[in-house]
């Protein structure tokens, strides 16, 4: 199945990530990205063996955009998770090492909480622990059972309950920077109280579902992923470079690594099997699994704002679906795009402007996405619209570079990613004057 | 589904909780209690409505030990678990509530440990339920993918590494008390050091799987784990009328009765419907989860050894199987009692003794086995042994008292399980006294 030179550098690559957890184990960070490596390493050689597995237990999809249409195993997102909470419950003690071997000192007696164990940093990393691997079990669930929409859309708001709780004892900051232009209006701060609890529910129920809405064709979900995991590392990377080590920033950013790092690995490992032509499905598990890391990261490490800059491809997908979703525009069941064998390329799916009419705002919609160039219409003989793209990312993009392969179509929406990524860093780094 | 005064009674319980939680919440055992009644009710009234999903989506198993052989949702403990941590996840503020409603203060600046948070009362429970989740996503992907045992009978002790690093922290303890008759020899305590962190992690293993071991028949997973529970929260009980308020072992007796009362509630709606004869099957799901509670709970609230009194029947019965399991007696592939249809009983199962001979010390055991009642030996017209009963407990209850019904049986076993916990605590309170 792999190599034997593929298999010899994955042999390499495990030796020297135990050599430098070895030779570094004083650094932190060079054991997370120790354990990252493995964590990489395992799931690339693992979900391949796992594969008969699942496809003899029945957890299957169809690649329905293919020639052949074969069945592919579903949901290897699972063992991609599981592979991720192994590797963070070896990694937690490695944060605290100084106080396990001597070098720091632990209090035990009536009172530990007199001790100088910093037990609010092990709360968080715990409670993040908690919330991600409650998502990969929902996840789980809602690939075997397809549960409904209406329950499980809730379902990161429970999971985010111990986060809130060590976010209240740890920080319990819930005032936010008033925009320089609002501040005559509204003062510096803004007190937001318990609606700043209420806005990390719905932040960690986006972030959980933005992943899943934007999916759909070969190497996407974990390709974007790895996108918006890069760039938060990136972010924490220039934080920690720029502050000094004990400021409490640096202590924060260093944890979203811890977080972020392994993920990466597993989502390499993952993507590599997940890309066009894909041998496996990645399922919802991987999903909610990767948009709660990202959402536990954003609250935890403090950047809920910069993190949305890096979300942006989603922010749009979803607000450029609403006229379909609230049924504005006729929203047929699937959206995906339509494969085309005669030329082995995806062409943008159609929705029908004829099958009800269309309102009075439906048609504004339409005028508007047609000014911005964000939909194709088709008209019959007497000038009149009876179709229109859907209103999802991919098909804009097949829209306007026209029909193309599906490896390369997942390529370009990579790319917008990261291009958006390196506006999110212009704006917060240097637009950011001009607000705050 | 339900009666109407079904129905009425479910409602008037849950109001009842919830008023109780309303008015007694400065004390949190009586809102565990609320939680607990909750979760029981929520429980009980949705298992049923899940059967169709699980098995629209084929989670099933047959239920062999009936006339019909009816098919039966399979993995039900996944619902019951999920209401549980839902339940705890809700519940985690409320031990803390003094410090969120300004009764007590909470410091909030660049040195948070320098505040008065138990952080590590947090950590505990944050630990506890990562554990517990662990647990209830392996057994989900054990009962979908029939996960391998070399695999599987590892993944407590992964599960419960965060368990150990909140036991160091805020413990710490690693020395045992030497029972009076050796103390002449080995000194009143004996330092384990890092063995008493292998002993916890094979203590979590043997827990999480030795209630998946004595199972089989309609309501013995759910009926084994609802006696230790209840013997669990008796034991808490007993210590804290005992000991005054303020007392850690008051504190840590409270933290396992916060965990085990919800838990006693979802497990009496799950039994409730698995009684014979059984709607639904519990699934390893229910079994891991059960276990991993028991462990956490016994670990963090520091009476591994009395907990131990609670198993002595899964002790047992893992001492009486290991003949089979370490193949001195032929051991085949299932050891469940066997149905008689005409009787509509259960009849012990039988082991051949002649399929392949037997060894010398099957021999020795058979004997030994013999003198103590322990076996039934079927011997042919030479007088020669040719068969003797699966080395269970439940085939040997069935030895004992004779062919009976599915559901008798269970209740046997049952009250067999609730006499040991009566002997357990005569042990730990009257016999204690001459060892210690």
């Amino acid at each position: 199945m792999l190599s034997q030179s593929t298999l010899f550098g994955l042999a390499v690559a495990t030796l020297a990530s135990m050599a430098a957890i070895i030779r570094y184990s004083h650094d932190t960070l060079t054991i997370s990205l120790g354990f990252a490596t493995i964590a990489g390493v395992v799931s690339y050689y693992m979900l391949p063996q796992l594969i008969p597995v699942f496809i003899l237990s029945n957890i299957v999809g169809k690649d329905v955009l293919k020639k052949d249409r074969p069945v592919l195993a579903e949901t290897m997102g699972l063992p991609a998770a599981i592979i991720y909470l192994v590797a963070m419950f070896l990694f937690v003690p490695f944060p605290f090492m100084s106080f396990f071997n001597g070098n720091a000192t632990l209090v035990h007696d009536e009172q530990p909480i007199a001790g100088v164990f910093p037990y609010h940093k092990l709360s968080e990393i715990l409670s993040a622990l908690l919330a991600i691997q409650s998502m990969a079990l929902l996840g789980f669930a809602d690939d075997v059972f397809d549960v409904r929409w209406r329950y499980k859309v809730w379902f990161p708001a429970i999971a985010a309950i111990p986060l809130l709780i060590v976010y209240y004892t740890n920080f319990g900051v819930t005032w936010v920077m008033v925009p320089l232009q609002l501040r005559p209006y509204l003062g510096e701060l803004v007190e937001l109280g318990w609606l700043y609890y209420v806005f990390m529910l719905l932040y960690s129920v986006f972030c959980t579902h933005s992943i899943n809405i934007l999916a759909g064709i070969n190497g996407l979900e974990a390709g974007q992923s790895i996108v918006i995991a890069l760039s938060i590392a990136i972010n924490d990377l220039l934080f920690i470079q720029d502050k000094q080590a004990t400021s409490p920033a640096v202590e924060t950013h260093l944890f979203s690594l811890y977080l972020i790092l392994p993920f990466i690995g597993v989502t390499a490992g993952l993507l590599w099997h997940n890309w066009y032509p894909a041998r496996l499905f990645v399922g919802d598990t991987y999903c909610y699994f990767a948009g709660m890391t990202f959402a536990v990261v954003g609250i935890l490490g403090h950047f809920t704002k910069t993190l949305m800059l890096f979300f942006i491809p989603q922010i749009f997908n979803f607000i450029y679906s609403a006229p379909q979703i609230f049924r504005l525009i006729e929203c047929p069941r699937h959206r995906m795009p339509k494969y085309n064998p005669e030329t082995n390329k995806l062409e943008p799916s159609m929705a029908s402007l004829q099958k009800k009419p269309v309102g009075k705002l439906g048609k504004i919609i339409l005028k508007l996405f047609s000014t911005f160039g964000l939909v194709r219409i088709i008209y019959n003989e007497q000038g009149e619209p009876t179709d229109c793209n859907n209103f999802t990312l991919i098909n804009l993009v097949l829209v306007w570079f026209g029909p193309m392969n599906e490896g390369k179509t997942t390529a370009v929406i990579l790319l917008i990613q990261g291009l958006c990524s390196c506006i999110g860093f212009f704006i917060r780094y240097k637009l950011v004057q001009y607000v705050y």
